[in-house]
């Protein structure tokens, strides 16, 4: 008996320290590109002197011409030898870039590493208007004003914790996953966001998906709509979509969800959905959805982390503490979509 | 004196099919993090109602908080075997992000993947306002309005060619490198730039190089005074600094030049600057300070590609068909500083 016992506890300590996160990898290549988009012409608008150092004359400066708008940035790392069968593409959420699958607010290992040491190529995207993407002149092109998420609203809305004042206390969920004590590192991955370039974002990430897949959509937050849409728009390539606390979903009445049923949908849901009251309205939709594509003979799964044993995830769980033991229970649901050799 | 002929054939074909930008190499770590800045807060402004989805009933946004500002972002990555003694540091220039060192407009490898085939851990940065990034409201934290680069300033102040019409003809200079049937590819990597942030920006850098040096720097145009100006605050840990077609340098009246005499410098001009009027004036600030470094003592040298015989490169020499052929210059310079194993 304590024979076995030994083994076990050996065969466990091989499994701690081999976590994927930890090991080497062979690349072929770090690249990136920009997809989708579309030239604007801005006219008629008057010079403007601008003094570029302090102290120096003013120069004219015409801001009308030509200018590339609407496109969005990706960034891949592809492996010598990679075990997934098809790409990953990690899709951020709202107020947000590509940062959010790196390296975590702690400085441990995001989800990029983990899909990169499980052998998958990464495909980490700024979507229109967000990061590298870049944003265009407003209203003259964007049509509305860009909008700032204050760090209080990323505390109480991420479900970190119940309140934060600003220059005081900050409260957290007890028992919460979140690495706390770097939130302000987390704060500046902040970047500001329209709410009138839906449009032109899903038109970026269809063009996306045309160019780099088959693939594998993980997709976060704000995410979501656009990756149930752009699976609705590409069936055939688009092998698996895992929807990461989406926060809007198509609406069946609009949409024929059985143009998905041969795409495996999986939806993750964190902890502290009770305790923050636009929670409880936000999985409406994307259940709603999910019913409609498991009626239409499809496949989609969820994954109630807490229901599951899994307490503590916050809305950003790829930054929690415990992000990589959620990874992989993607990764193993994707490797029972036999996607993985 | 035919098998030394052969033999020299054979050593030249070794060479080039083992150009490092074609070669696989082992990875210890992508990861990414944000540096610098500072926590803003805006207070007094009146809620606004926002439209999130057309059609839906307007949220009531409040615009006071706190904000995490002025930071800038950086990504890295690590070989398991890098054969520099210390990592490089790309650092981009005016209205760009640090797409600029990735993947080429014409989809070729940059100077990141140069640098990791050539056995360099590499850091890749988007300065403060810029990409990654991201930027502040302004004028109540950034203190003025963000400058739009049009299509045409960029193919004409670059250098591309001697003019460009809206909607129009695209004219090139003769011989010229740069890529230009992906110009507007190109194009999409622009990004807004303000005239207010020069202070903020050396302070994120500066922080930068206290946190990830020692380590070679590489900057370009805009780049240029906050690479001089970073080497004169932290001499002892950069241990080489070369400008790519730095835009300004520090007044050698206001500062000691001395003090980066164990600084070892390199500027790198293209071509076609006796064509295009501003980059008759652009030099003179580096020149100066050039020659101030070498006046005390210093080492800092300068590489006129066109009077090197090498003709034809823009602005943009990094996306310019032959970067590998300047990447190698400098990399064999930086060989020369005894700063690669």
């Amino acid at each position: 008996m304590r024979s076995i016992r030994t083994s076990l506890m050996a065969v466990m300590a091989v499994a701690a320290t081999s976590l994927p996160a930890l090991a080497d990898y062979l690349v072929r290549e770090v690249g990136s590109f920009h997809v989708g988009g579309r030239t604007a012409t801005v006219s008629g608008m008057p010079t403007r002197d601008v003094v570029f150092s302090p102290g120096a004359p003013p120069i004219k400066v015409d801001p009308n011409g030509e200018f590339a708008v609407e496109q969005m940035y990706v960034q891949y790392v592809k492996l010598a030898q990679p075990k997934a069968k098809v790409p990953i593409l990690l899709w951020h959420g709202g107020g947000l870039s590509g940062v959010t699958w790196e390296t975590k607010p702690d400085g441990k290992p995001g989800w990029q590493q983990f899909f990169l040491n499980s052998g998958y190529d990464v495909y980490v995207s700024d979507a229109v208007e967000r990061g590298r993407a870049s944003w265009a002149r407003y209203p003259e092109i964007f049509k509305s004003e860009p909008m700032f998420r204050t760090k209080k609203e990323a505390w109480e809305l991420f479900r970190i914790g119940p309140s934060y004042e600003v220059g005081g206390q900050r409260v957290a969920f007890e028992g919460q996953q979140f690495p706390i004590e770097t939130f302000d590192q987390f704060a500046m991955q902040g970047v500001p966001r329209w709410v009138t370039n839906d449009a032109a974002t899903q038109k970026a990430y269809d063009a996306l998906v045309e160019k780099v897949c088959p693939c594998i959509v993980v997709v976060h937050s704000q995410g979501g709509s656009f990756g149930f849409n752009a699976a609705l728009a590409a069936p055939d390539k688009i092998k698996a979509l895992v929807a990461i606390e989406p926060s809007g979903a198509p609406d069946p009445a609009a949409v024929d969800a059985g143009k998905v049923k041969a795409v495996p949908h999986l939806i993750v849901w964190g902890d502290f959905r009770d305790k923050v009251a636009v929670w409880q309205r936000l999985p409406i939709a994307p259940t709603k959805y999910r019913d409609a594509i498991v009626a239409a003979g499809g496949k989609a799964d969820v994954f109630d982390l807490p229901g599951m044993g899994i307490k503590g995830n916050t809305h950003m769980l790829m930054m929690d503490r415990n992000s990589d033991e959620v990874a992989r229970l993607i990764h193993d649901w994707i490797v029972k979509q036999r996607l993985v050799n």
